[in-house]
Order: structure tokens, then C-alpha cells, then sequence
């Protein structure tokens, strides 16, 4: 059986490491057209914080092991370019030039997704770079090496543009931040965000939402960044508007695409030809609170799904329930975290959402060195059921946000929930732990 | 209506402040022996730490507050030394030495737990010392100040004897820990208990388990502790060997008593008597995962089990699932976990247990900073659920436990919660969580 692969990071070399251990006799091959595989993606803005490191540290598995210990036929530099399902094969280009064409019996697409560029003038000068794959993260840190960088405009208020302006204050660069968009964090509770926008203007970083971006100059080795109605200058402009899914090869091909142009697949991750599979950040996914599909690029999600494609072309039957929208990012000395949906997400799936926003600490009573942390939490009237919590604090919010996901992940009531015996002692929390006040309220409220 | 409260922490003042608040005609009284109410007793140890801060710190509401703005009839130094539920009424005496008697129409127990001061040869002696209540920790800092201690020997090794070694440390005493059994932690995973070991040790504790006190003297004013094979000197010894329930009360009163000689009470927290109830230290409850009765004295639930007792006396027909026995501590700078059940419990509640035990990283590949994270999972061979986790590192654990704690109270299989969709970023963890990396390798065993 011969199992091919498109794209070697998170979910296409999962897949191939799990279906050579299920199967030894798996003949897998996997094509990936840059030279990097199986690298800590998410780790880029804190590598680039730090000029002592090399960008190749985030490596975690070289391409020789897999070769050469696991039995995998990697080629990168190898692009595909298109797929045939009638045939059952790929076709494509090496970096030589060289045209190639692969059959297979099942095919995996774990393409990925990549920064949106806008099309506008100026995004092609030299120091406008996006940030996605380990070959953007290496052109960044030359580029800050060799020019001197003393000023950054990053577009976009996501969680990579808000990682990034946290790694380039770390270098001292002058960072200022905008958007198209008039809110700062639309997706997030008003409070909250108030909290994150207060973090990151106390740490230097100047914050423009409502800013389009008309145009892009370089004017005496400066680019100058025009927006509405802001001039800025810097000599290195990060576009962070956002990523897409790389599915244009799987729509070639004639299969479905889904939520936000991903491709989409059902649960055992099967796209709508019979023999190709798609997974991670190219491919949709179901949400487990709306039954709806969704499409969040995020590492858990695509290793979990390479894993279940190898399971399933190696013989085994693994459905994935889906995901309920977790993420959490850190921002200077905040961390934000979000589960399940926010009351409008809510609405849109047709839910009665009523919310509560509590402020507690986050250690107990007398408990030096406590802090503020706020909790939004979502419930639907009909049901009862908990819907989603948002998270800000500077301690004890990344872990904590996992308690609500699993809730979610059972299809908890707000009040059961409630009743969870959480963990308590003076160091971590107070008695009643943040999430079991806002639960408690919202309980009171439905 | 007349609702008598008797005992004035955790779960008595909860009780009282709810009633009143959900129904302010009921007539509240609360008979406390002695002049605390509602401080946080599990703060004391870090109290005890800084010796410029003040013991009443730790009050979280004054008398003066119940009394005034809440309209609580609060009698402190009331000591009730009988129950008559004929009569319907508690007698005792006042610390002035004036018996009362009091009418109730439904009553509360709630005299929480008690320190266990063996009865042997000098633990009587001054310098020999329990911590339960806000006295007993004004006497430890009143003799820390009087006395100059150097040195102090804790019988004991659970979570306050542990607490109380870090705080004592801190102080710049030498500390050594003496107990009966040979095991350090016998309920915890074994690979567990020494990351806890080794880092009290590094801390410079000296840990003797296996080694039976004996007796105590006094000579020269230092006290000699006289174990097995061991004679100990120090001016403090501290007997943190555990707590009973003060049941006391209720079983001279004819109530049924049940774990570990609690109150037994249902999951209204009725006792056997139609208008008693029993909540907090002094009273058992369910346990989730075994469906039997257990005894856990802890803050939260006592909170909780107060506030379900004022629910339900002024009219509301509240009911506790129950716990899944959560708990943390810190010592030093390890956070150290528990939820659910371990192997052992697993069998004697009928399950047949499957365990895995992994070390895992507390940031993700190539992230500075990370630290060993040990997790020990365990679940049932026969119905796939999940029974208990536990959990040691120096970061991350405190809330991450209660991702299984929820999923405790759901009744998730492994496999459901190998599913979860954890919150990941490379500061606060790997991709796939070790909670994750557990569930995966247990769901693969069972």
C-alpha cells in the first residue's frame, strides 16, 4: 500500500511517523516543497525575540530521521502541483526543475495554510514579510540583522501579530500596531480587551485599529506605510492580517471545500473522493458545541487529525469528535485564553447566549503577589448548557481555560459545571475559583 | 423561622450569609466557641512565613460585619455542648461560664475538624503545637517570637506538614519531619513522590518516615523527641499527623454517623435527623467517580456545603453530586496534584485500574524555561473511564488538574478526554499537553 503525502509539517509528518509504527509495510512517501519539516511553527515569534538563537533550534525532528530511522521516503524540495483522483496520483515540480508524478492508493493533503499578503502596492518591497513557515521566520531575523532595524509597523491585531510586537519590543524596536478594522479584539468580551490593549500600550506599543493600509512606499531606504488617515514610517513592516488554507490544489482536483475555502472532510477526516484525506490547517473540522463545521488553524488540531488519517489508511476506524475553539496566546506578561463560543458566535448558532463578566484574583485572600484575572462566561438559556468562557490574568489562565474546554467537550451544564471540585490552595486561587464565580453567576442568571 | 448555626467558618458563615441573603426574615444565630469567623485557614503557613505580617490578615470577614450589615446574630465564645433534637434545641456554656440554651427550628452543624494530638508522654508540653485555627497559628508566631526558635520537628507529612516545612524554611529554621509509616507519600505515585521528596530535601529538609514518636521531654528548655531509632532536638515540635472530624456533638445527639466518623448526611446535607444538617470538616459527602461516601476535609467544599444547607432551610431543594477529591499543595517550588482515585482506591471501589505514568515538558520544544511535569493517569479496564490523575511540576500543574477533575465529574472514558481540545501556546506547554501524552498512552494500554 502506498500512502502519499502532501506537505511535511504538523499533520502530514504525524501522519507519516504513526502509519510506518501501525504499519511497517506502508510504503509513505511525503512530498513538501521548502526544505524544513517537522518544526515547532508556534515557537517563531519567541525565537526571533532572541538574537542568540538560530531560527533551526524550533526544529524538532530532522529530515535524515525520518529517512534514515523511520523508513519514510521525505523528499523536500518537492512541489506538487496537482492531483489526479481518477489516475490516483500526484504531479509536480522539484526546486531543480525536475517534473515528477507519483501514483498512490491513499493520499493525505496536509498543505497547510499561509499568511495573506494583500495585493496591494508596496507589499512586495523588500521588509514587508509575513510570518508562517520556518523559511518566513529566518528571512525576518536576517532582514533585522542586516538593515539595523530600529522601527516595526506590524498589520493585524491577531494572536501572531500580538506574539510578534511582544518579541520585537523584547529586540527595542519602536513597534506601532494597525488594522482595518475599527475594535481592537472583535471575537473578545469589551472588558477583556480593554485588559489586553492596556498590557500592550503599557509595554510601548502603539495601537491603531480603524487604520487601513492604502499603500506601501520605500522612500530613502524607509518604508513609509499609508493608511486612512496615518502616515508611518519603519524599515520592516509585518503583515499579520491573518492566514488561509492552502486548498487550491485540493479544488483543482475537483474536491468539496468548506468553512472559509478549507477542504472539507468528515470525521474520519476523508475529503469527498473516496482515497484522499485531508488534515491541519488546510482542512475544516466540526465544532462539538454548535455540531457545525469550523475552520481554526491550530497545532493540537493538526497533529491529532495526521495521527487519525494514519489510523484510518492503516486499517483502523478513529472519528474525530471535533474541537470546541480552544487557544490561548501570551502577551507581554498577560495571558489570554478562550474556549467554545463567544455570545455571538453563540447567536449565529442558534442559541440563546446570556453572559456573565466577573473580575477575581488569582490567589487567595492575604495571598501576596495576587493579581486580577476576568472571566466571560456564555450559557444558553433554552439548555443550560455552558457555551464558551474567555480568560485574561497574568497568572493561572492558560491551564485553567482547559477545565471549561473539557466541560464543553461533555456537553456540560452551567450549573454541573458549578459543582466541579476544583483545585484550591492560597498560592493558585482563591476558594471559589474564578471560573466557579462567573459559573456560579451564570447559573443564578439562566 | 429560626436557623441556628453552630460554628462560624467556612461552611457556618456561608450558610448564614446565603439564608439571610435568599430570605432575610429567617432569624440566623451562629454559636461560635471561639472569636474567629470566616478567616482562611489555609493560609496560615504562608502567614507563618513573614513574620511582619499580622495572623488576623488572614480574616476574611470581621463579627462586627456579620452582625451589622448582614443582621447575623453572631455570638462568638458560645461553646454548644449538647444537641437535643426532641427538644429541638442546643445547650453550653459561654467562655464567661453562663450556660445558654437555644431553640432551633433547623440546625446546622458545622464544627469542622480538629488537629489529632496523640496522647502520648509530652505532646502536652508548651512548644508542642497543632495548626487547625486562627489561635493556633497566633500561638506558633507568638512562640516563634518569644522563644528564638532555631530548630523545629513536624510529625507529619501531609499537605500542612509539607506547607509548614516551606514556611518554617523560610524562617530560616532547621526542619526535620518525622512519621510513623515508612512510605513519604503513600497515596501518590511512586515516581511522584520523589520528584516531591527530592525537592524538600534540596530545600534542606531532613525526612524520616518509618520512625514512630515515641515520647516527648523537656530539658534545658530544648525538647527531645524520642523516636524508633532516632532522639530529635528543637525548641518547636509541630503535630500535623491530620485531623478528625469534630463529631462529637451529633453523636451524642443519636445522629448517624459515617466515613471516618463524620456526620453522615445525604446529598441535601441532611443528616439522619429531618431538621439537622451537617456541612463542611465535621461532615462526609459523596464521591463522583465511586458513587460511595468519602471524607475530605476541604475548604471548597465546605463553602459549597454551606451554601446548599441556606438553600435549602429557606425553601430550596439544593443537592450536592459531590467530590472527585481534588486537591493541591506547594512546597518549595513544586505545585503537587491529585484528582479522583489512585490505583489503590481504584480496587477497593471495585474497578479494575490501568495506569500510566509520564514525565512530559512544561513548555514546548525548544521554549526556554521548561521544566519535568510528571503525570500518572489511571483508568478502568473494564468501562474505559477515567478514575485519577496526578500530577507534580514546578509550573502548570495547579490548574491543569482540573481539566480531569471536570472530566471526572462528566464520567468521560480516557478516549473521550484524549479528545480534548487543551489550550496551547509555547509558553505554557507543549502541543500535545501531558495530560494528552497521558490519555493517549492509557487509552492505548486499556
Amino acid at each position: 500500500m502506498k500512502f502519499v503525502i502532501i506537505g511535511g509539517d504538523a499533520a502530514g509528518m504525524s501522519a507519516a511517523s504513526r502509519a510506518k509504527r501501525r504499519q511497517p509495510g506502508t510504503e509513505v512517501m511525503v512530498l513538501e516543497q521548502t526544505d524544513d519539516v517537522s518544526y515547532s511553527a508556534c515557537g517563531m515569534p519567541y525565537n526571533i525575540a532572541d538574537p542568540t538563537r538560530e531560527m533551526d533550534d524550533l526544529i524538532v525532528r530532522h529530515p535524515r530521521v525520518f529517512r534514515e530511522k523511520q523508513g519514510i521516503d521525505l523528499r523536500t524540495g518537492h512541489r506538487v502541483e496537482a492531483i489526479d483522483p481518477v489516475q490516483k496520483a500526484v504531479r509536480g515540480t522539484t526546486c531543480g526543475g525536475k517534473s515528477f508524478q507519483v501514483p498512490y492508493d491513499k493520499l493525505l493533503i496536509a498543505t497547510g495554510a499561509s499568511a495573506i499578503i494583500p495585493g496591494l502596492p508596496g507589499f512586495d518591497l523588500p521588509g514587508v514579510m509575513g510570518l508562517k513557515n520556518l523559511e518566513d521566520g529566518r528571512r525576518i531575523k536576517r532582514f533585522m540583522a542586516d538593515h539595523k532595524t530600529r522601527k516595526d509597523i506590524i498589520i493585524g491585531m491577531g494572536y501572531i501579530a500580538l506574539e510578534m510586537c511582544e518579541a520585537l519590543r523584547a529586540r527595542q524596536l519602536d513597534v506601532t500596531m494597525v488594522k482595518t478594522r475599527p475594535v481592537f479584539l472583535p471575537w473578545m468580551n469589551e472588558d477583556l480587551s480593554a485588559m489586553v490593549k492596556e498590557e500592550v500600550t503599557a509595554n510601548g506599543v502603539a495601537i491603531y485599529p480603524g487604520q487601513e493600509v492604502r499603500a506601501i512606499e520605500q522612500v530613502d531606504g524607509d518604508l513609509k506605510v499609508g493608511c486612512q488617515d496615518l502616515k508611518l514610517d519603519a524599515q520592516m513592516v509585518l503583515a499579520a492580517i491573518g492566514v488561509r488554507p492552502n486548498s487550491g490544489l485540493a479544488q483543482d482536483a475537483g474536491l468539496q471545500l468548506g468553512k472559509k475555502m478549507a477542504i472539507a472532510v468528515d470525521k474520519s477526516l476523508r475529503t469527498s473522493e473516496q482515497d484522499i484525506y485531508a488534515a491541519g490547517d488546510c482542512a475544516d473540522a466540526y465544532h462539538v458545541v454548535t455540531g457545525r463545521k469550523t475552520w481554526v488553524p491550530l497545532a493540537l488540531r493538526a497533529n491529532r487529525a495526521g495521527w487519525a488519517v494514519a489510523d484510518n489508511v492503516t486499517g483502523g476506524a478513529k472519528m474525530l469528535p471535533g474541537i470546541v475553539g480552544t487557544a490561548v496566546f501570551k502577551v507581554f506578561n498577560l495571558q489570554v485564553a478562550r474556549t467554545g463560543l463567544n455570545p455571538a458566535e453563540a447567536i449565529d448558532a442558534g442559541f440563546e447566549p446570556i453572559e456573565v463578566m466577573i473580575k477575581g484574583r488569582t490567589r487567595a485572600h492575604a495571598h501576596p503577589g495576587a493579581s486580577t484575572i476576568g472571566v466571560q462566561m456564555v450559557g444558553d438559556r433554552k439548555s443550560g448548557r455552558l457555551l464558551g468562557v474567555q480568560m485574561v490574568g497574568k497568572e493561572g489562565v492558560a491551564h485553567r481555560i482547559d477545565a471549561a474546554a473539557v466541560a464543553l467537550h461533555a456537553g456540560m451544564t452551567v450549573d454541573a459545571f458549578s459543582q466541579s471540585d476544583l483545585a484550591y490552595a492560597p498560592p493558585f486561587g482563591p476558594v471559589w475559583d474564578p471560573l466557579l464565580t462567573a459559573a456560579n453567576q451564570l447559573s443564578k442568571k439562566i
